[in-house]
């Protein structure tokens, strides 16, 4: 890069997107994250993103792999990646593709705070979090007037002990854990520990919104075991609470046709 | 519409898509979203859904208004609109525009249950929800490493000794409450009465995502009051906990620009 000398050489600074790319599905990013992307100088991405979203790049961009792997690791510090300091003081714009959305375990907070500290404009794009991409694709209402009041986004760090945690597990909104499988098994055990009943309807939906999207459906009780059975593969969300038993599933677009008169609502 | 007589005249029925619009900016829409809305025969949305939206249906599309406004009130039952299963029993596709996310807070849930139980197929397309857009723009971080390890969305209708607002109340993740700007003062004082800090930070954010975005910042001691004070206007979000405290806010983009050497960050 070209280097400056103090009170010599200025260069104006680059901005910052902080940009949702959603849960994988390139339908479901923003038609602004799909038109910064696609007219994109730099792309510092989030391992997650997928190949097809990084696609919609100029061939000519700059990609650059940035994040952690959401391993449920704490690899390091949250810190940005010097890449994409650098680059924006450098003048160049940048879009920092997350996947999800930047605000929701995105740790898109982080990245913001380091960004105006650096003085670098930033903006936020937010995007679909995974909980809301997978609730529509499996069919779960994460809200139902019947049996959900609320939806609590939580991760399964805090499975063991934590205060936060602790205080969810006794209400009956659904909560939706963005997790590690390997961390099914304790997460259930916490919350029957904690008192809700075995029989609290669960779920994982693994790779959620892509080809390869794989739902399981079952209790608190036996969700780790027939997720183990099912052999799916990461990454996954753990769904728990009654609207899992309502999961609404569309009839087959291609069933025969019925006479209208049978079928017309009354008037 | 066409008529049919039992066992004469058969008509392949249309399918729904339970289509989340997003927060409010256009440019939030999912590309998905986008496509559907672009070509689509009927459209029967939401009032919450903006003009600026619908314009994006073709000039020859039905435009039916059928939601019931987000006042806060319960108008009637959530059953889906009559004209929805008409169009669709006539064998019209329809776009079942909702704002925000169509599974939180849309009652998209018990749309789909009616859809299914009359054998219309349906597809669900998530949107970006309120809180997530008026995170996004406002700056707070709904989950953040240092105060905030879950985020938990939910309505103001329990504000008055609902056991899913209660158990809510007493932990320390962010809650946004999806709210009339009505409830702001009885939803502060239920969070005090059952132990929050009146130190709490809180904010409403209130057309999020819209020009006309407006974002009121305090504590849940006095919110109510500066909310009064700022006359803003509805619909609005109701943000509560210590990343409110966290608000990022971008430079300016026009700053002038320094000197390259005292920017960059040391190698």
């Amino acid at each position: 890069m070209s280097s400056g000398v103090e009170g010599v050489r200025v260069i104006r600074r680059g901005k910052v997107w902080l940009v949702g790319a959603g849960p994988g599905d390139p339908g479901l990013l923003t038609v602004r994250a799909h038109e910064l992307l696609a007219r994109a100088d730099v792309v510092a991405y989030d391992e997650l993103v997928s190949a097809e979203i990084l696609r919609i790049a100029p061939s000519a961009a700059e990609l650059v792999a940035v994040g952690r792997r959401a391993s449920g690791c704490r690899h390091h510090e949250a810190r940005i990646h010097p890449l994409v300091l650098e680059r924006a003081l450098e003048g160049r714009d940048v879009v920092r593709l997350k996947g999800g959305d930047p605000f929701v375990f995105g740790r898109g907070g982080e990245e913001a705070e380091e960004l105006a500290a650096a003085r670098i404009p930033f903006e936020v794009v937010p995007g679909i979090s995974a909980a809301l991409g997978a609730a529509a694709r499996a069919g779960f209402p994460l809200t139902h007037r019947e049996c959900a009041a609320s939806v609590t986004l939580l991760t399964a760090h805090a499975a063991q002990g934590d205060p936060h945690l602790t205080a969810n597990i006794t209400r009956e909104g659904t909560l939706v854990f963005y997790m590690g499988l390997s961390r099914v098994e304790e997460t259930c055990a916490v919350l029957v520990a904690a008192g809700r009943s075995p029989a609290t309807p669960a779920a994982v939906v693994a790779r959620a919104t892509l080809p390869q999207e794989r739902t399981i459906v079952g209790t608190i009780a036996d969700i780790a075991q027939r997720t183990r059975d099912g052999g799916v593969e990461a990454p996954a969300l753990l769904v728990v609470g009654d609207v899992v038993a309502r999961r609404v599933e569309s009839p087959p677009v291609q069933e025969p046709a019925l006479p209208l008169a049978r079928l017309k609502p009354e008037a």
